[in-house]
C-alpha cells in the first residue's frame, strides 16, 4: 500500500473542499448569517492548513495506483469529504450533535436526501445551500472532479474512476480519460443551468430555484420546505419532474446527442428500458390513485403520480405528495422502482437498469441451456456479445447488494426507537434501509416523505450512512476499505 | 418432446394418487363420516380409471427421459397431483370453491401450509388427515417416491430427481439413484415413527399426533386447531421444536450416523451453520421479547421463541404465539430466516443455506480478487474446491429467486383486498409472497400466525399457488414448463 501517495492525495482533498467551501461561506455573507460566515471560515481556514500541511509532509516518489489503492482513496476521499464538510454544521450549532451533522453530510454528498432535520425551514441560508450543494458535488462524483479539473492526473487514475462511476461497464467516451471527466462535467453544467432557468422563468424566487437545481441535478433531494416540493406549481413541480429523468438517464445519451450522433443514443438499451419503466409505473399508479378522490381528475394525478415514479426511480427524493398513504400496489411499484434504480453512467443510485437488464438477459440464456445443454449461449446487450467476466461480476454484485441490504435490515431494526414506536416497525425499518442504501431519501411509515430520521438512535444513523456510502460507492471501495486484507503487507510486485 | 411417455408416466401417477387416497377413505370411514368417503372414494375411482385408460393408450415406446422432459414431467406431476387432490374438498363441499381447494391442495403438497379456512376446526377428520398428509407425500417429493418405489424406473431418471430434489449439488448417496431414493424413504420413514411415538408418550391424542408428525416430517405447517400447536403441552412443543429442525437438516448427515461414519457427518458445513443460525437466532429473540413482559421467565421465553424460530427456518409455519405482535428486531430476524430456509437434502424449502454459504464464500473469493487482480483464486466449501459451473449456478439461481419474488410482490399488491385492508397493506402482501414462496405458510399482518389466506381474491390465490410451486420445486421445473420454448418442435438428436 502506497501510504504516503493517499495522504498526499486526501491533503489535495481538503484544499478542494476549502475551496468548495467559499460558495456557501458567500451566500451566508450575503444573507448577513454571522454564525454561518464563522463557521464556514473556521472550517475553510483549518482544511486548507492541514490539506497543505500533508502535501508537504507526505510527498510521495512512486505515483502509481494499482486497484487496491484506488478503492481505497475513494472510500478515505468519501469520508474525509463527509467528516469534513459536517463540521460547518456543528459549529454554527444548527445541528448540534456531530453525528447527525454526519449523517446529514454523507446523505447530502451520496445524493441520498435523507435527513435528520425536523424543521428544515428554520435554518440559515447558508447551511440550506451548504446542504444542497453537497448534492451536486456528490451527483458526479468527487473524484470524476478531480480528475477533470486538476492538472498532473494521469490516465493511469482509471482505477479511482472504475471504482467511484456507477454500472457494471466503465465506458470511456474519448480515448483520454481526462477528456472523459471533462466532457461529463460539461454536460453535467449545461443540464443544471438550463434547469435553474427554467425553474426561474416559472417564478420560483432565485435561492429557491438554484437549491433545488442541485438537489435534482444531483438526484439528492433535500428541499427547503417542510412539504418539500408539495407548494410549488404546478409548472415548477413539473420541470423538476422532467429533469430528475433527465439526470437519470445515461450521460452517454447526451454526449452522442451533442456530436449529433442520433443513431449512437438511438442505441442504448437502457434508455429505453429506463422510459419504459417510468410510463408504465406512472400510468399504472395514476389509475390505483384515482378512485381515491383525493385528485380533482387524472391531469392531477398523473402529475403526482408522475412526479413520485420519477422521484422515487431517479431516486432523489423530493415529495409533493405523502406517497405512504398510497394504495398498496402503488407502494409496492414505487418499492420495486426504488432497488432498481436509473441508468448507469447517471447520478442517481440503485441498483441500475443496465444491471437488470443483464441479469434478465442472463436469466434467459439459462432457461435455454437447461433446453439446449449441448449447446452454446451468449448473453448479448446492445448488439455485443457480454463476456463472460461482465455477467458474472453483474451476479456478483447482486449477490453482495441483497445480502448487506438484510445485514443493515437487520441492524437497524435492533434501533429501540424503530422497535417500540407506534408505526409499522417492519415497514419503517425496511424501507429506511431501501431508502438509504439506494440514495433515494423517504421511505415509508416512521421514515416517510412528511416525517425524517430524526428518530433512529446514533447506532442506526452511523449504520444508515454507510448504507448511503455502500450504495453510492457501489459496494467494493467501502467493502475494501473495511477488509483487513486490503491492509495486510504484500510482496512487492 | 416424448409426448406419449409424459402422457403415460402422468397415468401412472394418478394410479398412484389413487392409492395414496384410500388412507384418508380409511380415516372418513373410521369416523363414520359420510360425506369424506364418498368424496374420496369418488376420487380414487375416476383417478384410477382415468390413470389406467393414459397408460393403455399412450404406451411409449421410447422411454429416454432427456433434460427437457424431466422439467416438464416434474411440473406436471405437481399440477396433476395438486388438481386431483383438491377434488375431494370440493366434493365433500368442506372447501366449496376448487381454487380455494386448490390453494389449499399445493400448499399442502409444496409443504407450505398456508390456509384459507378461516375455522380448520370445523373440518372433518377425513379432510384434516388428507390436508396432512398431502405434507408428508410431498416433503419428500413425490417423484422421489416414484424412483424409489416403483418397478421399471431406471437410473436415466437422475434428471427428474435433479429437478426435484432441493439443494445445489445433487448427491448421490450410493451409486445406485433407486438406492438413494429407498435409503432417504428409509430414514424419513424412521423419524417419522420415532416423532410420532414420542408425541403419544407426551398424552397428546392418536389423530393428532399423527396429523402433527406430517406437518414436522414435510416441514408443512397444517394444524388442526385455531391456534396451531399453543394449546398443546410444553413437552409436545418442545418435542415438534426439535423434530422441526430435525427435517431441516441435510438428510446426508442421517445416513452418515446410520452407517456409522461419524467424521463424516461432523464434515456436512450447512449442518453447522444451520446449527449455529438457531442457536443465535433463538437466543436474540428470546432477549428481544423478554422486556414485553408476556412471558413468565427466561425459560418461557426461550421455548417461544425457540419453536418460532424452528418454524420459520424449517419452513413448517406451526405457531405457538402470535409472533407479529413481536418487537421489530425478532420479526425482521424471522424474516431473514424465511428466505434462508434450511439445509439441502431436507423436507424444507427457502433459498437454503448451502447456497447462502457458497453465496459468501464466493463474495469473499471476489473481494480477494480484487485486491490481486492477477492470482487465481477458488472457491472451497466443505475441503473441496467448487467449479465455477456450481457457484455461476447458485448465482443465477439466487438472481431468478429475488426477481420472481419481486415479480410475485407486485402481483399480489394488485389485490383489491389487500389494498383496501385496515391492516398494513404493505407488510401483508410482503410476507404473504415471502411465506409462501418459501413455503413457509403463516406471514405477518393480515396473514399472520393467527389469520388465514381467505381474504385474498382468487387471481391473488392462483399467483400465491405458483409461488409455492416455484418454491418447492426449485424454479427451473415451472418456468421451463410454461417456457414456449420448450414446446417448440426441435430436431431429433
Amino acid at each position: 500500500m502506497n501510504y504516503s501517495l493517499i495522504v498526499y492525495f486526501i491533503g489535495r482533498l481538503m484544499r478542494i473542499e476549502a475551496v468548495l467551501l467559499s460558495l456557501p461561506l458567500l451566500v451566508s455573507m450575503i444573507y448577513k448569517e454571522n454564525r454561518g460566515v464563522i463557521a464556514f471560515a473556521s472550517v475553510i481556514v483549518i482544511s486548507f492548513i492541514l490539506g497543505w500541511a500533508l502535501m508537504r509532509i507526505f510527498k510521495p516518489k512512486d505515483k502509481t495506483i494499482y486497484a487496491r489503492e484506488g478503492f481505497v482513496m475513494v472510500a478515505l476521499s468519501w469520508l474525509v469529504f463527509s467528516s469534513i464538510g459536517a463540521l460547518p454544521f456543528v459549529i454554527s450549532n444548527e445541528i448540534p450533535h456531530y453525528i447527525d451533522a454526519f449523517f446529514e453530510t454523507v446523505s447530502g454528498f451520496t445524493t441520498t436526501g435523507a435527513s435528520i432535520l425536523r424543521d428544515v425551514e428554520s435554518m440559515s441560508y447558508g447551511m440550506l445551500f451548504w446542504r444542497s450543494f453537497t448534492h451536486w458535488i456528490g451527483g458526479m462524483g468527487i473524484l470524476v472532479f478531480v480528475v477533470a479539473l486538476l492538472p498532473g492526473v494521469s490516465d493511469r487514475s482509471i482505477h479511482i474512476l472504475k471504482a467511484e462511476m456507477p454500472g457494471p461497464i466503465m465506458g470511456k467516451l474519448v480515448p483520454k480519460l481526462k477528456d472523459t471527466a471533462k466532457l461529463l462535467y460539461l454536460i453535467y453544467i449545461i443540464l443544471t443551468v438550463t434547469e435553474a432557468v427554467l425553474l426561474l422563468c416559472g417564478g420560483m424566487p432565485v435561492f429557491d430555484s438554484i437549491v433545488h437545481t442541485f438537489g435534482t441535478a444531483g438526484t439528492g433531494g433535500f428541499g427547503i420546505k417542510g412539504d418539500s416540493i408539495a407548494g410549488y406549481s404546478p409548472y415548477s413541480q413539473w420541470v423538476i419532474t422532467i429533469f430528475m429523468l433527465v439526470f437519470g438517464l445515461n450521460f452517454n445519451v447526451y454526449y452522442f446527442l451533442l456530436f449529433r450522433k442520433f443513431r449512437e443514443a438511438g442505441k442504448i438499451a437502457e434508455a429505453w428500458v429506463f422510459l419504459t419503466l417510468v410510463v408504465v409505473s406512472a400510468f399504472t399508479i395514476t389509475l390505483n390513485i384515482l378512485p381515491t378522490q383525493e385528485y380533482s381528475g387524472f391531469g392531477e394525478a398523473l402529475r403526482y403520480s408522475a412526479f413520485q415514479v420519477a422521484t422515487v426511480i431517479s431516486t432523489t427524493g423530493y415529495a409533493t405528495t405523502n406517497f405512504d398513504a398510497w394504495p398498496a400496489l402503488s407502494k409496492a411499484i414505487l418499492i420495486v422502482l426504488m432497488f432498481i434504480g436509473s441508468c448507469a453512467n447517471s447520478t442517481a443510485g440503485g441498483l441500475k437498469i443496465s444491471r437488470v437488464i443483464i441479469l434478465f438477459k442472463s436469466m434467459g440464456a439459462e432457461v435455454r441451456k437447461l433446453l439446449h445443454p449441448r449447446s452454446v449461449t451468449s448473453v448479448r446487450y446492445e448488439g455485443k456479445p457480454l463476456d463472460k467476466g461482465t455477467i458474472s461480476g453483474v451476479k456478483t454484485y447482486f449477490a453482495f447488494y441483497i445480502m448487506i441490504f438484510f445485514i443493515g435490515f437487520i441492524a437497524v431494526s435492533c434501533d429501540p426507537w424503530a422497535q417500540s414506536s407506534g408505526f409499522n416497525a417492519f415497514e419503517t425499518n425496511f424501507s429506511a434501509m431501501v431508502a438509504c442504501f439506494n440514495n433515494i431519501g423517504p421511505g415509508f411509515g416512521g421514515v416517510g416523505p412528511d416525517q425524517c430520521y430524526a428518530g433512529y438512535g446514533y447506532f442506526t444513523k452511523i449504520v444508515l450512512s454507510f448504507a448511503m456510502l455502500l450504495g453510492r460507492l457501489e459496494i467494493f471501495p467501502i467493502i475494501l476499505f473495511f477488509a483487513p486484507a486490503t491492509w495486510k503487507h504484500s510482496k512487492k510486485k
